[in-house]
């Protein structure tokens, strides 16, 4: 199943939905689908919305939180849909009418790692640096601001203390069942699902604040820097993870043609080292880090405004922004 | 006014309640006082109840977020009490007799600075390092796993990948007002209070993984690792901010005796800088970084099992907590 969360306008003000895509790649409103559902099996509308609404809350991570029991009734909703037709709004939406937000777009934590080996081989000699052993004992990642995210087709905007911005093409998954101490042969039944990470960076600011030896914070935090989308894809539609291919074009040219096979520091191991002796919970979002050639600054370049960047996964979609 | 989290049993499982602390350092819980108040004005208890669950949920991040509201009917609430005399349970709570939790058990981000010169004149050499020169241009800081908090009297355990555990003797603030691009003059506005924090940390594994250059992660995040209370008190009660003294003990012996005067960063800049082009959310909690002597790294030293750290800071209290 492929999850987004958006918003529309209401006479009440904006309401945050969270929505599954059906197969034209139309935007079904999860709740009220559910709602139908409820109503055929003898519901009164009020019990209806009531249920419908406590198994699609407007967060997504809420939602995540609901177990197998929320995502049975999210593939019910989904295939109800499928067999009654063209239902039109509110049930449907085209993704052009409404605000695309990130899949999930207050996680409690965001962690993101480093995990590409090619990246590093490409970006350490520019800063004058080895890779420092330390990378290959254990995975390393630092923690973003889960409050400035943004989703596809969102305007990313410079911040004011920085002149040029730069991407990372990332992978990012999402924690479905809490857990402490996992091993690697648990860690993937932890995963509810993918979806494309671009982590935004001011490149200067970044350099500057990581000299002192706490890492970045306003290098990556800014208002709306950390874009994730377009959808949220579960395990079952991503039988081998690490046979993604993974291209970015930035104004319509390559700039990298890799897969997801080319992690060293895997899904597992991620997991299990960020469990160690300390809680991961249900909705936490992990960043796999940056794949070879998934920057502009491995090239030695940044982005300028109006630069348009697409992000494209085999089985997660393309996630488009544009640097203003 | 000084405000609590605790935790009290019930039949129907364990419930998180906030209060206040009285003149007699008793806790009164806030909510069931308010519905008194509703209840002598008239209301019908489950009105009272409806409503005075609403004005004091069970996150202390949400009654923050209330605004002017909520505060002032916490006030309200505490003043009845002052007048109604003995009431006992359930108003009324011996602080042994609940468990205490972090003042703001689970806020939306932990961001923890490194403000006090003086620790870093005492760490740095000893690192081999020199402070850095950007340390002097903007005040750093890292992103603490907001899920890994613990609270006054809690056992913390070194966790398994360390075999020594230190502690860090730090003020923490929440922010009561959201805002972005805050300056400085304002910005003490956006100040809902201030706590004791311990950031007890896991030097050796913290020194591996910092050595790439993201910060410390595992070195702090480990479970209970970020210890705040006993309380938070609002600002009212802290004319000034910087005339604070700071006294730590371990196991009785006094390590540390500073103010939080000796502040190179101050509390403004901290908030101006963290603004920066990134929204600053209602109940963030904000760490100032470890006072001068307040480390055994400082001493060249590190806890053991066993050790029993205080932390006491003048108008917020005495943080205690035993290393197991």
């Amino acid at each position: 199943m492929k999850l987004v969360s958006y918003e529309i306008a209401t006479p009440l003000g904006p309401r945050v939905r969270i929505g599954a895509l059906d197969d034209s790649g139309k935007i079904v409103d999860l709740e009220l689908a559910y709602r139908r559902i409820l109503a055929d099996a003898g519901a009164t509308d009020p019990a209806a919305e009531r249920i419908a609404s406590a198994m699609f809350p407007s967060s997504m991570v809420a939602f995540i939180q609901g177990g197998r029991t929320t995502l049975d009734a999210a593939r019910r909703a989904l295939t109800w849909t499928r067999d009654h037709g063209e239902l039109g709004q509110p049930i449907r939406y085209e993704s052009a009418d409404v605000k695309m937000l990130a899949p999930v777009p207050r996680p409690p934590l965001l962690r993101d790692f480093m995990a590409f080996e090619s990246h590093l081989k490409n970006i350490y000699p520019r800063l004058g640096r080895e890779i420092p052993p330390e990378w290959y004992e254990f995975p390393v990642y630092y923690k973003g601001n889960p409050s400035s995210f943004g989703g596809h087709c969102d305007d990313v905007a410079v911040p004011a203390y920085e002149e040029q911005l730069d991407f990372e093409f990332e992978l990012a998954f999402v924690i479905g069942k809490s857990g402490i101490n996992i091993n690697n042969d648990a860690a993937l039944d932890h995963v509810f699902g993918m979806m494309i990470y671009n982590d935004f960076s001011a490149r200067v600011f970044q350099s500057r604040e990581m000299a002192v030896g706490l890492g970045p914070a306003k290098g990556k935090d800014f208002q709306g820097g950390h874009v994730f989308g377009p959808c949220l894809v579960t395990m079952d539609e991503l039988p081998d993870p690490y046979a993604l291919t993974m291209t970015a074009r930035v104004n319509g040219e390559v700039w990298c043609d890799d897969s997801s096979g080319s992690m060293h520091w895997k899904i597992e191991d991620m997991i299990a080292h960020a469990s160690r002796d300390e809680r991961i919970e249900a909705g936490e979002v992990f960043g796999t880090g940056t794949v070879g050639w998934g920057s502009a600054a491995e090239r030695g370049q940044a982005l300028n405004r109006g630069d348009v960047v697409e992000l494209e996964v085999s089985g997660l979609g393309t996630l488009r922004n544009r640097v203003v």
